[in-house]
């Protein structure tokens, strides 16, 4: 193929304009694109069956405007009430802007926008300025009768930012998003919600210069939707970062929070450890909005020192391979990792296509027994004190080569680094063309990953013309997560029966229904079979006592209230 | 002092005799005995101002033999369905067995004893032979109104065994009591709540000749009731074990657990991290008997490599610099160590009167600056990988250099592990000459440490004749806890009213209710001022949905229903 004739598909460039669908779907800053790269396209070509020719004009790109054209149901009082509350310039009722704050980044969401399609809007959007806003809408809310969707980061890939039931939107991130202080002694930082991870996370970094604090400090949190998530976001969905391994899930870095409940508004104690019973500051972590509002949040935090950082990168000659290496890693006692990730031999092959691994390279792999579909890449890197990371780098090292692993130098990491956090802009372009990506995951104990992650390859490979990646990137002593991605071009129907058959499968095969997507509406039909009666009962209890009026993100919202029939 | 003329108490050295009340109050083994040595006997006479006269004649020793007196207030019908459960020989109505299994080892209720004074006991002790019976127990009793109340190890400190409301006491360490299997790929141990320190800790420790493992390992949780407690007491009262610096906290090592409650009988599920709303697993812990009763439970394990194990202590000239040091150890990032404790003056003086440091020691360190009533002992050791322990080790060598420490090798480090579980064996031999030991302790900031510490070291300082030994003994990088033991020579009435004042001053400082004690009925009156109503709203709504008829475990535990006034 001379370089000349090559066809390259006209991947969007324009930033959408605004009011329209494609504003609101678009991931991320409107001006920022990540398309796919020559490698990626001819694969797409040669995997889907497809020719250039069906990348000749995009489809459904979702370029017109917002019309909803749905008078809210709240009274006018109502709305005045509200906008009393929060000042009338933090209230919108406009078709746009209801439409805008009652979507994620739900695949099927994404794709209806792009059709048009608009399901449920709140009636109202509320910016609330302050905790006691928010204290105040709920109380009158409650009164009222009215539901209450939060809206903070908008990166839910699962429906919960959907106002099932109508009534406000209320919106975190808008004013609520600020560090109001770090605690120097303690190594905490407290910190509002609605504040987006860079933001965060550059204060930390600058923390002498902002704070007057004598060190610099990191949140130790990077999920992939870092640049459009917020904090409070991270801890009532149970989100995991990039680096968990180390610095651990949402979770565990969670100091102390404040919520805003129909029940009261409290704040939980600030103590290293507590033995004073069931713990309420775990009760609401993974609460997905559901029980009240997180309107606070005191964080761990942790020293900053990239100085220290060692990446690491090998090739396993298989998955077992990398898995058993892996598993040996995080039980051997000498420290752990920050990031670490193995990517199955789907994933690995793909990656090595995509991200253009010279012929050379691949010869030499080859021959030196790292075949195709076999191969397995794990790369990672290690934060903390300099010689704990020189340490945990020459054990993992070891353990790789015991493993039968080649080393390929810090270069895979670097290089995965820098799209760490950009691969959601691809999104954009494949839909444009019809072509599908989507992602589930599991968190899985080591005795079942195989049988997990073998079951849902089945299920996904037994559809033609589909690829399935997996990786494996979130590390415990007693296991991991693995997260599908799965590659196809097919309409929006299929596509929710298809993943409905994967999530069937992740159950089947012994899978956590999420690892750290959280649950959402989208998984809320299978939580009663997941959790089982008596363990949803408690869930559903808990909801009683803070939400007794069911006004707190009704309509769905981890399968508390299942409105959406599993299809 | 001639060595001739030398007077010694003649401390008890008889085991008790059976049916006594001394036989129910004795700590552990009823052959063993630790006595205070000459050093602690001096201390005391000094301390309290009292003569050998005053150790003349033990007193209320609690030989005489338990007579309770009081006919079970459950219908013979009840008891005769209660042995068709679980068999005849597993059902006891007699007066000793009741009382027994109505005590742990809470010092007002050992002074109780001593006098003969009997509160509240169950009906019928019974116990269960498996899970199923616990089940069929639990239905039975819910439907008749029987209240159960659990006893395992027996070694609350907080009046956690008291049936307050009669019913049933059920005994679950009688049957309950083995390690049912060790997954070693998920390096799991699947074991019955009713099982020991010893020998859980045995079992994993020898897995290849038990279990035909591959591997030794250990459960990394050391109580100082390690020999008289059971792991599902440990997870129940979130308890700590002395290496938890390292290994975590009871709640930390608990991976999956099994429940019986009147709302129905569950497991939660086995995974390494899972995002599907708030977590039933950790919900239930720390629930101390109130929603249900742990029937199985599933923990996380660890290599066990003492040949690794690296000890170290050190003499700091003050209390700030060894709290400064700690901290920073804590923030490092290097890894941490499995034992680490810090002694404040008071107990770093009496420790090395009482470990009988060598004159010429004593004045070496005066000599260089480690002055009586300044110097602060930290002691502790590391647990591991090989090259982990001897990078934590050079790490803490470096900092307490810098904070002008001086090392004293492993040697106190060794000296402490001999006696690590023995101190309770003193109780007895102080209390039968009128001279109570008790503590109290609570979780802390690094923040409100100081004040802490000095707000209740004012307070027991100012009675007079009262010895307060603090230690620091379980670390985080937000803080610590602070272990408080007082020793006073007081009657019942004043001890109860001066450990109350304790308690007021350990909230009013900032420290938490209890860091690893629990709560039992003793610290229930102050749940509803330390949490405040919200939160203990949310501890009795989960009460409410698992035990809508208050069976389990009612009448104060966890304050959730408080039936003992504060005094």
């Amino acid at each position: 193929m001379s370089k000349t004739k090559r066809f390259i598909p006209d991947w969007s460039e324009e930033a959408p304009a605004p009011g329209t669908f494609r504003s609101i779907f678009k991931y991320g800053d409107p001006h920022r694109f990540k398309h796919p790269s020559d490698a990626w396209y001819r694969m797409m070509k040669e995997d889907f069956h497809l020719s250039d020719a069906d990348f000749a004009a995009r489809k459904a790109e979702g370029l017109e405007t917002v019309i909803l054209n749905r008078p809210p149901s709240l009274g006018s009082e109502q709305i005045d009430a509200l906008a009393s509350i929060v000042g009338k310039e933090n209230v919108a009722l406009d078709d746009y802007t209801r439409v805008k704050y009652a979507h994620g980044k739900t695949t099927e969401e994404i794709l209806e926008l792009r059709r048009g399609l608009i399901r449920e809007v709140a009636d109202v959007v509320v910016h609330p300025r302050d905790k006691h806003d928010v204290q105040k809408i709920v109380q009158y809310c409650d009164a009222e009768r009215i539901p209450v969707t939060v809206f903070s980061g908008g990166s839910s890939v699962n429906f919960g930012c959907r106002p099932a039931r109508g009534g406000v939107s209320l919106v975190i991130s808008t004013h609520m998003n600020r560090l109001l202080e770090i605690n120097e002694q303690n190594q905490t930082a407290r910190v509002q919600p609605g504040m987006f991870g860079p933001a965060y996370e550059e204060a930390l970094n600058n923390a002498p210069g902002r704070f007057g604090c004598k060190r610099r400090y990191t949140c130790g949190h990077f999920p992939q939707s870092f640049e459009y998530s917020t904090v409070g976001g991270w801890i009532i969905t149970l989100g995991s970062g990039q680096a968990s391994t180390y610095y651990g899930d949402a979770c565990d870095i969670v100091f102390s929070q404040e919520y805003v409940t129909p029940a009261g508004t409290f704040k939980t104690l600030e103590y290293p450890a507590t033995a004073t019973g069931s713990k309420v500051n775990d009760i609401m972590k993974g609460s997905e909005g559901s029980f009240g509002i997180l309107v606070e949040v005191t964080m761990k935090i942790f020293r900053y020192m990239p100085e220290n950082r060692r990446r690491f990168s090998f090739m396993y000659p298989t998955w077992e391979a990398a898995v058993n290496a892996s598993r040996e890693i995080m039980q051997s006692e000498f420290g752990r990792p920050a990031i670490y990730r193995i990517s199955d031999p789907e994933e690995t092959d793909r990656g090595l296509k995509l991200y253009g691994i010279p012929g050379f390279v691949d010869q030499f792999l080859t021959l030196r027994g790292f075949k195709p579909m076999q191969r397995c890449l794990n790369l990672g890197n290690i934060e903390g004190d300099r010689d704990y990371t020189a340490l945990v780098l020459r054990k993992i090292k070891h353990i790789a080569r015991q493993h039968g692993a080649i080393s390929l130098s810090g270069y895979a990491a670097r290089k995965w680094e820098h799209t760490r956090y950009a691969e959601p802009f691809m999104r954009e372009d494949l839909n444009d063309y019809g072509i599908l990506i989507d992602t589930l995951e599991a968190g899985v104990t080591w005795d079942k990953l195989h049988f997990l992650h073998q079951g849902v390859r089945a299920f996904v490979k037994s559809r033609p013309d589909t690829m399935c990646m997996t990786h494996a990137s979130h590390f415990y002593p007693q296991g991991t997560n693995l997260y599908f991605i799965f590659i196809a071009r097919m309409e929006v129907e299929e596509y929710v029966a298809f993943q409905g058959g994967i999530i069937d499968q992740i159950i089947k095969h012994g899978g956590t229904l999420s690892h750290h997507h959280g649950v959402g509406r989208m998984l809320g039909p299978w939580m009663d079979e997941h959790l089982g009666p008596e363990q949803m009962a408690v869930l559903r209890a808990l909801k009683q006592h803070f939400d007794p009026n069911n006004i707190m993100n009704p309509g769905g919202q981890l399968g508390l209230d299942n409105v959406y029939i599993r299809s």
